[in-house]
């Protein structure tokens, strides 16, 4: 299993991403700004990881108050949520587990627990975050396997993979899921520019995995599709709208359109704490602009002119019609998407079999 | 008018199109295989400027050459047209460009010129070739603007400019021609990995031209177009078959599903000289695979692990289904391309007005 992240007492531990593969580093975060830091420069990034980290970040900032009253150590916590909350803003995640740890925190005062049993509790809840998450991938890898056909050759696009997660992974999760379940499968691997997940991490996670995987350039996927070498896509998502409408990582979109033109059904994978059923649509999910810097810089070296504009969006949306499904820890979600994500949070088992 | 190509004396001159926008390189080819390399890795690339330097470097060699014999000078000709012929194996005016050299040796033969007079005669036709494509892309630029409206956003993809040609350009003579002809315009170009011409070359020659240009990941174009911003898409052209279908730098064929999905008409722009009636369709036409590490290596730095397969074909075919209008030097050319295509041959003006 990979170490994406993990809590000391003192600190929380995460794999460097930027650096993968070269370099295996491990970066400390020992206060909860060195973690906020750390998601915001995408030291860890990929939706749940980053919710871990954040309930993580909250958990070891408290645990280093100095306060001794109550008042004091709540204000402490609810600017330290505050902090977690201003870091990245499309991945509901974040949002969600520091929901979460603000829930225990409440239940904690409510109890009148002391401000050492208000941390332990805090401790305890974000790794139950991460643990959940754990959980919920190799859930969604076992029922994803469904959808993946014996010989399956199939692409996705970024890391959605354990590197996105506490293990495992969401959309490599399902091929993970695919291969233990006896299935032979091939994965193609976008890019994923501008920051090359998909070239570095997905492919870097996959070889270590004995998975048979190609790195293309993004630009690839319609030629590739095109060719009939493609029988399934398979995506994360950082925010998935009430009505199925899906925040996913830049260049997702495109892969949407290419795999409908090739009758090729594209396949989201996301934990529950990637709905927000709060946000109606794919219109109200605040889209992450980046410093221009991650498209015009490469290792160093500057590859446009001076002058010249950029955009650099760091997701994008695909319509809800577009997907085929969302695979969940609780089963695949199918359309009308509406009606079968808030089910999903009723129940206990919304599963669809193909 | 940007110096892309150049024949002196005793060399062929290039910019180094590998170097820029950092630095403006030019290469001094004093050979034939000189040139040849030149083409081969991309010193000098889009399809009208390898044509024009294959006939550039044919006629460099031939004057080189110690042959005093016509029948020795003969069989040089036709090795060092076979080298040329080797370089590369999609864009047809390469092939094109040394089929008129042959010819233009031919009635030399046949005229019973001295070794002397053929190679004067060499040297003329290739200047002829280069100054013919650069009225080409005027003519182009002036029938293009008419498909162009005022306040146009155009997306383009790759470097179809002055550097893939004599100079002005294809699809970027289109955009030169709109300006010219007085409409305001602005450029969205996909960077075009994995070599990112579109990112260095296009950006480049529009920065300098005063042309306000964004550069996007390759990945962006299908969320740039669903927020509405492009209203027309052109692109250049490596080969176009006889049934219209187009092959063009990898990932145009993504960008011409994209303009489809959302009604954004896509223009391909390119002289005759890129059109090949002998190869039927787009299936028929010879993809070059290159070599991976310009996918897996960036200015010097390895992005990919080790072990993981990596794809890099050159090019794509677009189905002319796909295309609104073929703009070239003899008007716009609209479907069925089968007829308009030959036709375009046969007559001096096929104008297809919008």
């Amino acid at each position: 299993m990979l170490p994406t992240i993990a809590r000391e007492d003192d600190a929380v531990v995460m794999i460097d991403q930027r650096k993968l593969p070269a370099r295996e580093v491990y970066v400390r975060c020992k206060t909860a700004p060195e973690v906020a830091r750390a998601i915001k420069t995408m030291v860890i990034r990929g939706a749940p990881a980053i919710g871990v980290a954040a309930a993580m970040g909250v958990a070891l900032g408290m645990r280093k108050s100095q306060a001794r009253g109550t008042q004091k150590f709540a204000a402490e916590f609810y600017k330290v949520c505050e902090l977690m909350a201003s870091t990245r803003p499309t991945a509901v995640n974040l949002f969600w587990a520091i929901e979460r740890m603000k829930r225990s925190f409440g239940g904690a005062a409510e109890a009148g627990e002391s401000v050492d049993q208000i941390k332990d509790r805090l401790d305890r809840e974000a790794q139950a975050i991460h643990d959940e998450d754990l959980a919920s991938c190799r859930a969604m890898g076992a029922f994803g396997a469904e959808v993946v056909p014996d010989n399956a050759r199939i692409l996705t696009h970024c890391n959605a993979g354990a590197l996105a997660t506490a293990g495992y992974g969401t959309a490599l999760g399902v091929i993970r899921g695919a291969v233990e379940a006896g299935k032979r499968v091939t994965v193609v691997a976008g890019e994923t520019r501008p920051f090359l997940q998909g070239a570095r991490l997905t492919a870097w996670e996959l070889v270590r995995d004995g998975i048979e995987t190609t790195v293309i350039t993004d630009s690839m996927a319609g030629a590739i599709m095109r060719q009939g070498t493609i029988d399934l896509v398979v995506v994360g998502a950082d925010r998935i709208a009430a009505n199925g409408d899906t925040a996913n990582k830049i260049g997702t979109y495109t892969v949407a359109v290419l795999a409908r033109e090739h009758n090729i059904p594209f396949y989201v994978a996301a934990p529950l704490s990637t709905i927000d059923l709060h946000t109606p649509d794919g219109q109200h999910i605040p889209i992450e602009e980046r410093n221009a810097r991650e498209v015009t810089h490469l290792a160093g070296s500057q590859l446009t002119p001076v002058g010249v504009g950029i955009r650099n969006p760091a997701f994008d949306v695909t319509p809800h019609h577009f997907i085929a499904g969302i695979i969940t820890e609780r089963g695949i979600l199918r359309a009308p998407y509406t009606e079968s994500l808030k089910r999903a949070f009723e129940t206990e088992a919304v599963t669809t079999r193909t």
